[in-house]
């Protein structure tokens, strides 16, 4: 039951910040792909990471200015991916170039276009302003995960899974008992879920790093953008208050690598103790190790479902409306 | 040529010692169970180890009191698997439970059934009376064994390999040389293998755990009883003394887990030197040698095994009579 | 696009001096074979590494005198392979053998024949003279390497590697500018590729063991008798002078083990500084990091095309000339 991969989509394949100028090898949709920027002008270029003359990896090569020189008999690239040189010989053949990906830079991360090239539009991604916005700090963190990139899916689109695998870190009983509500646009491939909680306990996180004392009013909202981005536009105040002062914007960035692997990207903004560094410090290893029982959890639930006999069954309810919401957009994507 | 399974059968599942108030998790003849004991009364419980909502492995979870709490979602089932809670609704579905499996303990084992639990019964167990009779004491232990379950039926069904492979620790040169009997009774799926040495070498271990000097009257008979237990009754006498004096109860349960591995349950019981526990710890060290030298060499054996062409033949001589009776009796169990 | 393998043909097993006393296990065209020395007359024998019994490794065994004692339950061969024991019984099987090997050694090599015994012909065997010539000082050694032999066929065809993954060893920018001459004798399944640089950069490994100072014509004579030996005849002389003095051969054999699997036998023969060991460590060491870049870049690579779908393509270009004429012959040879 491997969700299929949708192709004609952008993914996100990088933070900006690994992308220079040494080689980053990323395998998105079971392409492999070598990233690098060049000196002239920083523009990143994305290239299939496999020389035309005997598929040896272009990432174990070296940089010669913006061109590329494969590692092992030296065919050279331009940043098209049009071979410039072979060895041996002044004639290089007509047919000797490798693939180039779209690309973008939006909001800190270097997206990649999966398809055909013509149908590349960078109005079509869908946007974290937070990332980049001078308000917010972010920390943020990227993890391979041995999992069908669906399972990931699920666990984000259901939060109430946050009081049991996540319990005493960001989940209370509330989360889990609190009703939700969903809307799936299934036109425009977005899912919707929200849980308004208005009288809920404060994790103890949220206590240190923003100071409240007592009670919470605590909404969770959550977009997601199928078939790569997810957004949670967390909001809490003291309960009784109105105006939520805390805003944290929880990004995942969802990337198919491989069948069964899948980049984790997630990051955690606030506009709150923003100039406070200890805050920033504790909440990356705080959210590094709540991300780290996602990633054992899926890569333990994947192993699982390895060892199953084909026709296995699943028992949904209504906490899962968002996740199969998500499992019918992605669906109609791959088969597009 | 894997030796399929016998379903609607029991089998070793634990040692009762290795149940208890934190999850036991095992997979048996394919089927991931997950094992602990109630606080009440103390009952050791065997359910489906995967959660019928996404299929996360109950071994992962907490107990809260005797229910089982699932440690993505927190689906919580009771001892008979039925689920008693779901997170986010009153209601919870009629299909959410899953399999509870017959158990039973029986000297010093928890068996469980796997098949329909309409046909458990547990007057079907076979017996290892000496595992709990005071009069005799046990050391044991388990070892998981990368091989087909056939290959260590084969392996304790003729003994002449203690010579080889045991050379040194448990093998003489008579057992090799001394012709055996067999005894197959196909219909109750017992097979009885008989070594009878009367003027044989002691083993050092023999003579240092009992005080032999000199040659003895060595008596080995083998029950099998398809397709779990192994009992191998071994009784020695200084030569021409008549009356067994010691008695050395040797119990294995073969408990095939999945394809290409096997727990192998092994344990030594004597009714000598009893109160010596300098002799127990002597035999258990030496015991456990000896067994994984069996390990060592059913996991090199696999490995050959795997990487043979289809068609590949074996050469059976008579000392294979035991266990070529085993082969047709586990064919006739899976068949049916 | 795995390579065929080429049955009825000589391989290098080994290197004379690994096989002795005790067992030697190589699988050679997916055939398990354990190659040992007799104590009598120091003959290298070459049996199927299987007891006909259950398929046990032969070569976890011991040797009772010249005969090869099953470890795990005593079935006993002769050089022959044929059983003179068998345990609990006087009578052996008639068919209770095991296949043995043609065998030669030469020129420092054990060779083994894989097919139909009948066939073989030592005098069929390619030469590499300078191996065992006291003219020669030789240093070598023997790496498996994780990919389809005929990646490592095609690698030692194409010198222009040198410039790029050698590149600061042994490679100059000269090797991969100068055109090649290739001769392939189809017939005789033999691939002549030459390079002769008339004034070429001096690698500094040369410069230090030879004593050149400035620039060399530099001669690389390739001759590869399919589908095991490559010799790469190497001559150097400082730019200008007649009759190269520095003689250094290179050695492969090439023995395929199993699908995706080959040892790569290198060793490296000079006719200079012979009575200087500071030269022999050096160029030992040095030699060995060469093949390791060699060893690394194909395991990538093969890691590579594994993951590649199913119809992938080459881009060959003129250097390549050596390399596809090889392929064609073990095309032929696979095919006979």
């Amino acid at each position: 039951m491997a969700t299929a991969f949708a192709r004609n989509q952008w993914y996100v394949a990088a933070y900006a910040s690994e992308v220079g100028r040494t080689f980053l090898a990323r395998t998105i949709l079971g392409e492999p792909i070598v990233f690098y920027r060049t000196g002239q002008d920083g523009r990143a270029v994305a290239l299939a990471d496999r020389c035309v003359h005997r598929r040896y990896p272009l990432s174990e090569s070296r940089l010669d200015g913006d061109t590329i020189v494969c590692g092992y008999h030296g065919f050279t690239y331009d940043t098209s991916g049009t071979c410039v040189f072979v060895p041996g010989q002044q004639r290089i053949p007509r047919t000797a170039r490798v693939a180039s990906y779209p690309v973008a830079e939006l909001d800190s991360f270097v997206w990649v276009w999966i398809g055909d090239p013509e149908l590349a539009d960078d109005k079509l991604i869908p946007r974290a302003p937070h990332m980049a916005d001078p308000e917010f700090v972010t920390v943020s963190g990227m993890e391979p995960i041995d999992c069908d990139y669906g399972l990931l899916v699920d666990n984000l689109l259901d939060l109430s899974h946050e009081t049991y695998l996540h319990g005493g870190y960001i989940g209370t009983p509330e989360v889990a008992d609190t009703p939700i509500t969903t809307d799936a646009d299934e036109q425009a491939g977005i899912v919707r879920v929200a849980r308004h909680m208005v009288d809920a306990a404060c994790p103890p996180f949220y206590a240190k790093s923003t100071g409240i004392q007592g009670r919470i009013t605590r909404l969770q909202d959550i977009e997601y953008f199928a078939p790569c981005l997810y957004l949670l536009h967390s909001r809490i105040t003291p309960a009784g208050e109105q105006n939520p002062l805390f805003r944290t914007e929880i990004t995942y960035a969802i990337t198919p690598s491989a069948p069964g692997q899948v980049y984790d990207f997630w990051a955690v903004s606030r506009n709150f103790a923003t100039d406070d560094p200890a805050v920033t410090e504790f909440l990356r290893d705080f959210n590094h190790q709540v991300v780290m029982q996602d990633v054992v959890a899926l890569n333990i639930l994947q192993k699982a479902l390895d060892s199953e006999s084909a026709g296995y069954q699943e028992l949904s309810i209504g906490i899962d409306a968002g996740g199969l919401a998500a499992r019918r957009i992605l669906a109609q994507l791959a088969a597009q």
